[in-house]
């Protein structure tokens, strides 16, 4: 597999991006191809040796998080992020990453891949950690003002990713709301409810924002404004709750000394629910792969991304997709004589 | 202040919440009236040798927290949560505080109570603990489909509350939303943003999911929806934490150790964010002052509810709501020359 990564645009700068592309292509056979500043890629190639293993691709444009993402995809057609899905509609690379303005990356996957077949919104699925395993949040983002189908359509997607991305046969499906009860919820989910309902997803009912980190659901299905604020939110609740444990722990000698004991298992816990060790939040939907990265994301999280990227190209995500959705539309015909509105 | 405790239907039983009384009543001057099965009740004042503080009002029927909100308020007319916001209506108590099913003590409040002039929707309020103080989000359940109007109003209602419970004189209030710009975030949003920005609140913009806990806001405005699924999933992100620290500690003795020369840190770290510091969630925008607490209250959860509720009776939320609500549509018509749609 070829991955293109543009190493521009991040918080951490091409450095660390770099170094990501490094330990990636060193644990397989991984093609990368690297977009950006070819000089400060090539320091970092040339202190690794690792120049034989990469592409590099000099763009002389960066987008940044303050630019407007339809204008940079508009106007800057020299920036690396711009270039890279370039190269993904010519088939010269099989996926993108990139940590780098998150709407610009959508606005160049619409541009240039444009939406698969049948599929009405593509989206942004995270993966969460939990209390027992990984789930898979979608939309995070991409979507705001949403329609009961398109929830639909984000829990076939998320299903597909959950069955490559970790093995999981028949992913269970929860859909967020304010109640176990079909009837609880908004307008959108209580129409969506029953579109889940009869289709032949694995579909285990409506889940609360509690149930997220419990570990008991594979899927959760929300809309992107939903989704972005429980992202954040739990990002700043998980930031906050190590925050205000560090204050009370140096108060006292003691209690410094204990954390200075337990610190293995604080570290342990931080690996647990580090969003570096789940590489990236897959773009579904589109004709063809892309990874948006954390805009913070260290050397390890670039790695993990790319071996993603890997993952789901190796695995023909977007057929398995369009199969998911061919079978779910029909065996809601099959099951109940009728497909319920907006789920053709 | 005389202050209505149902207590019934809360998963600790009654013996918890009249000992949260018994508390309460050795705090202040606050005039108790129990509500509920008058055996059991008069069982732990027994004990606490704390009956002539109280009134007991035997009620025979409990609404339970699987009864349909609508049903129970409509059937059982002999519920400790009916005969309590009957008492509320006919003024012979200034509050009720309740840790039952919420949509029956909402259902009852609306039946009783009726909104408060003016107020489209009532909604529930309630207080997270952040890095700093604490910030009040509203709503939190009772609304599911807003217009933009409504979250308006919430933050007029949540400013109110603030002010009073926490003496801040102009609360900063942010629109949850998914991104910092006006420009972003859903249909909703996006208007009510513009509401907000033309009245004479002390409005900062947008606030993101991750602003919730630094502190840097006292209101957030938010949809039921979402403010639900935000308050749920913070609870079981901030039980996860812990369980997983736990869960990594227990596994070498060093570890184990640590924990318990830092123990003193972690509970003061859990009375922080413990819910029960704040006392329920107050209900706001009806004809009366309700508060609804969480099912898993302990004593000193209501015990904090009382005092909360009887600092809101006293210093007369609503007639602040309705002043406040008054001054911002005037404010609007001065600043701008008109009233936003909406927003009258």
């Amino acid at each position: 597999m070829r991955i293109a990564l543009d190493t521009m645009g991040s918080d951490q700068g091409p450095a660390e991006l770099v170094a990501g592309a490094v330990l990636a292509a060193g644990k397989s056979d991984i093609e990368i191809t690297l977009l950006g500043d070819e000089k400060q890629i090539q320091s970092v190639l040339r202190q690794d040796q690792a120049g034989h293993l990469m592409h590099v691709v000099h763009t002389t444009q960066v987008v940044s998080m303050h630019d407007s993402p339809i204008d940079a995809v508009r106007k800057k057609k020299d920036s690396s992020v711009v270039v890279a899905f370039e190269l993904l509609k010519k088939g010269e690379v099989d996926a993108v990453v990139s940590a780098g303005n998150s709407g610009a990356i959508m606005a160049a996957a619409i541009k240039f891949l444009g939406r698969l077949k049948d599929i009405s919104r593509p989206g942004i699925a995270s993966v969460f950690p939990t209390m027992k395993g990984p789930v898979v949040v979608m939309d995070v983002g991409a979507n705001v003002d949403c329609r009961p189908n398109h929830l639909f359509q984000f829990g076939i997607m998320a299903s597909a990713f959950s069955q490559i991305m970790f093995g999981i046969e028949k992913p269970r499906v929860g859909l967020l709301s304010i109640g176990e009860e079909g009837g609880k919820g908004n307008a959108l989910v209580k129409s969506a409810h029953t579109l889940f309902q009869s289709s032949g997803l694995n579909f285990i009912g409506n889940v609360e924002g509690r149930d997220t980190f419990q570990g008991n659901v594979d899927v959760i299905v929300c809309d992107g404004f939903v989704g972005n604020v429980c992202l954040k939110l739990s990002e700043g609740l998980a930031e906050a709750v190590q925050s205000m444990l560090r204050d009370e722990i140096v108060k006292t000698f003691k209690a410094k000394m204990g954390y200075f004991l337990a610190r293995k298992a604080f570290s342990n816990f931080k690996k647990r629910v580090d969003y570096a060790e789940y590489g990236g939040a897959p773009l579904l939907g589109f004709n063809g792969t892309g990874i948006i990265c954390h805009g913070r994301s260290n050397k390890v999280a670039i790695k993990n991304a790319i071996l993603v990227a890997d993952e789901l190209s190796r695995n023909k995500v977007n057929d398995h997709i369009l199969k998911m959705l061919q079978n779910n539309i029909a065996q809601t015909g099959i099951d109940d004589g009728q497909v319920p509105a907006g789920a053709a």
